[in-house]
This record gives structure tokens, C-alpha cells and sequence, in this order.
């Protein structure tokens, strides 16, 4: 079978390197459907490839033609085909990304947010594709690491996650986080579509909470706001991560 | 004159789309060689440039032709053509960059600094271009704003600020983020190179600090620790922004 370019309506995604490669067949060997790769692929590499796709049953084909062909302009010798999954996110904390709509954005967002050990997120749709390439590629692997979920609504997600505290960034927000000295767990932080931010409707959800700004930018990228709160969150909440 | 493509090398650099040469004139009108525009622009926009450029004393001028030829791909009916400045740091905090090498990133960079009160960025070479036109729109002007300065070495930086405490984030530092309790005044934080980070010598300089994160990621990205560095350093220096 020859696989074609990636769009979003494929049932599977591509991943792109060794590197990449192997996070997912460590992490989530059963989502990997094939891996191909091509005859330039260092015989150090192919050996420890063959070892880790025979342990986990997964087929390993040479490909040269494919493999070219998906790889684009990138230099890429390794190509895992995998699953796009969606995992049940768990009782711990969560973040909530309404309406994402940038891949590499949320690609690094997601490796932010396991730095700082969260580990389950939720994404309410209509969103950009999760399993993108480009994400994958963004989020280093760690999206092989995440459970991540896609809802319809914020109703939706209330509905299976009642316990948790709402914890809405917006700049309306009268709480800001550099006054916060407690929080409650567990938690879920909210953030809005990278151009227009969460709804007013948010402002009656949980505790919305600010990010105190100078004047001098209109407000913070979502990359950054993202990174500032799950960092002051943690550090709130006493987790430690040695 | 027409102006060419751009390249690192011009003694100028281009400032692209109306919001962007508003905040160029605004802020920098001095380093404003020249404003072209196309005839698509809107004439309530228009009308506004020109008394802009009027209370300015800055050149505009129509020039269709050049206008396309410059703005490539994007849809930009403006043009502002901006000497390449770099001015002196003055005696408040800063933030050094050591030898940054990706555009985007420290255009956000910049972005984010002054959305936590950082006038003052020294860049050590060799470094991306700062001028370059992605770095611009990625600050989304913000470099306008910002006192930028680019030093050969950490010595150079020193002679000139000598009374700035150091603050290099490395993941080697003994001292964490998180458990920072006060910081001394006026300071530098000091990061290195996207893939490489700070070299080992840094260790002896000031008082390294490392970010603390979880182990499933190798580190955080140099967007993600710049931001929360600045945030948790203006927060325990009690800068509010009303």
C-alpha cells in the first residue's frame, strides 16, 4: 500500500524521524500501524528499529518510494503510521484549550504542559487537527505521553468532569494569578482560541483568573500564558518534580 | 528607487501591514526611511497615514508595483521601510539572549519581555538577524518599544554593565526557579541558544537558576522558560503593571 500526503480526513497520521518514531512505539506501541523507511537509514538505527518493532509486533517495511514521498523536504529516513486515539483523560489536573487553531502552537503547548505535569487535555471542537504532522513533530513525542480528548462543548466536558475547578484566563478576569496563593484540586485551566481568547460566557465558570500585563501589549500569546499558569500552578499546588 | 527582497545584509529592513507601521511611526518615527503603499489600500486608512506621515516628516508614496513585489505571499497594502537601530540599554532590568537563532521565536520573545516590563534586551553574537522582517511581525511592534543592544561577548556586556546581577538559566544550576525568594535588583536573566542552551562557564557567572520540570520532557523550550522566567521575576520584585 502506498500511503498518500497527509490531510486531516486520513484515520491515521504520519510521524516524521527517528526520534519521533521511537517515542511513539515506546509509548504507544499499539497505536503504530507500520513503520517504513528507507535504504539511507543508518544500519545502527535500523537494527535498534527492528528490535523495538519486533518487541512490539509492529510491521517494519523498507520503502524508499514512500518514504520520499511523505517526507517532503525534510530529510527524514523513518516514518511511523499511526492511530489517532483519543484517551480518557483521568481525575488529575487538567487544561482545557477551547478552540485551538494553530498546529505548532498546540504541538508545543502540549509539551509545555507535561513539563509541568499535566497530563490529561481536553480540547473542545471545532479545532485543529490534534494529529496533525506538524503537532506531533511540535510536541516532541510528548503527545504520545498525553491523554488527550475531544469535546463538543464546555457542557459536554462538564458533564464527565464535575469535580474539577474551572480556572478560565481572561483578561476580564477580576483574580489575577500573581495574587493566587491557593488552588483548588483538581483543576482545570481554560484558555481561549489563540486570536479571540474565551467567550464573556466563561466569566461564569469556576474562577476566572488574569495574567497581569504592562499596557504596552495588548495581551499574551497563548503559548505564553499557557506556560506562565502551568508553572504558577504547579508551583501553588506544592507538586515537585524531581 | 526600488526597493529589493530583503536580506540581512540591507542597511534597512521592512515593516509589513498598516498595525505594524503604525506602531513604527508611533514609536520610532525617526528610524522611518520611507512608506510605500498600494492603491488597494483603504482610504479611511490612507487618509490616516498621511497625517501621521505629515506629523512625522515621513515619505509616503504610492508604488503598487514595489508594494507586491515586497509583501510576497500576504495580503499587505503597506510597507514601511525602517532603518536597522540599536540603542543603548538603560540602568533597569534586562534580558540576555546568547546567540538566539530562530526569528519567530525571539520576536515573541521581545513581545512577551515588554508585557512584563523588560525595556532592555542585549543580544550576544553570533544571532539571528534582529531585524529581520519575521522578528518584527512576530513582536508585533513591540521592538519599537524596546531597547535592543548587541554585544561580541559576555565580557563586552559586562564592561558596560557591571552592576546588573546575572541570572543564567541552565538546567546544571543548583538553584530552582521555584524556590526563589527574592531577586536582586537591577537584573539580568541570561538564556542560551535554542538547541544548545548556555555553556558550562556560565555556572560561574551570577546566580544560575533552572527552571524545574518534570522528567518526561529533556527541557522546556527557550519561549516557554523566557516567559515564565520574566513572569515569576517581576512577580517576587513586586513590579505591578495598573
Amino acid at each position: 500500500m502506498k500511503y498518500p500526503k497527509y490531510k486531516k480526513e486520513l484515520e491515521y497520521s504520519y510521524v516524521l524521524g527517528t526520534t519521533l518514531v521511537f517515542e511513539l512505539l515506546q509509548n504507544r506501541a499499539s497505536d503504530a500501524i507500520k513503520i517504513i523507511y528507507s535504504s539511507k537509514l543508518h544500519q545502527e538505527l535500523l537494527d535498534k528499529l527492528m528490535t523495538v518493532c519486533h518487541k512490539y509486533q509492529v510491521p517494519l517495511e523498507l520503502d524508499d518510494k514512500n518514504v520520499n514521498y511523505l517526507s517532503d523536504k525534510e530529510n527524514c529516513y523513518v516514518i511511523g503510521v499511526c492511530k489517532k486515539t483519543y484517551l480518557e483523560l483521568n481525575d488529575s489536573n487538567h487544561l482545557l484549550l477551547v478552540n485551538p487553531s494553530n498546529a505548532g502552537n498546540l504541538g508545543t503547548i502540549i509539551r509545555t504542559a507535561m513539563g509541568f505535569n499535566i497530563k490529561n487535555i481536553a480540547v473542545i471542537t471545532p479545532c485543529v487537527d490534534l494529529y496533525d504532522p506538524k503537532t506531533i513533530r511540535a510536541s516532541m513525542g510528548a503527545i504520545f505521553r498525553m491523554n488527550v480528548s475531544l469535546y463538543n462543548s464546555l457542557e459536554e466536558y462538564l458533564r464527565y468532569h464535575s469535580k474539577h475547578t474551572l480556572y478560565p484566563f481572561m483578561l476580564k478576569a477580576q483574580v489575577s494569578l500573581q495574587e493566587l496563593k491557593e488552588v483548588k484540586k483538581p483543576y482545570t485551566l481554560v484558555f481561549g482560541n489563540e486570536a479571540t481568547g474565551l467567550p464573556d460566557s466563561y466569566l461564569e465558570q469556576g474562577i476566572p483568573v488574569v495574567i497581569k500585563h504592562t499596557k504596552q501589549i495588548d495581551s499574551l500569546n497563548l503559548q505564553t500564558a499557557v506556560s506562565v499558569a502551568v508553572y504558577e500552578f504547579t508551583k501553588i499546588g506544592g507538586d515537585y518534580f524531581d
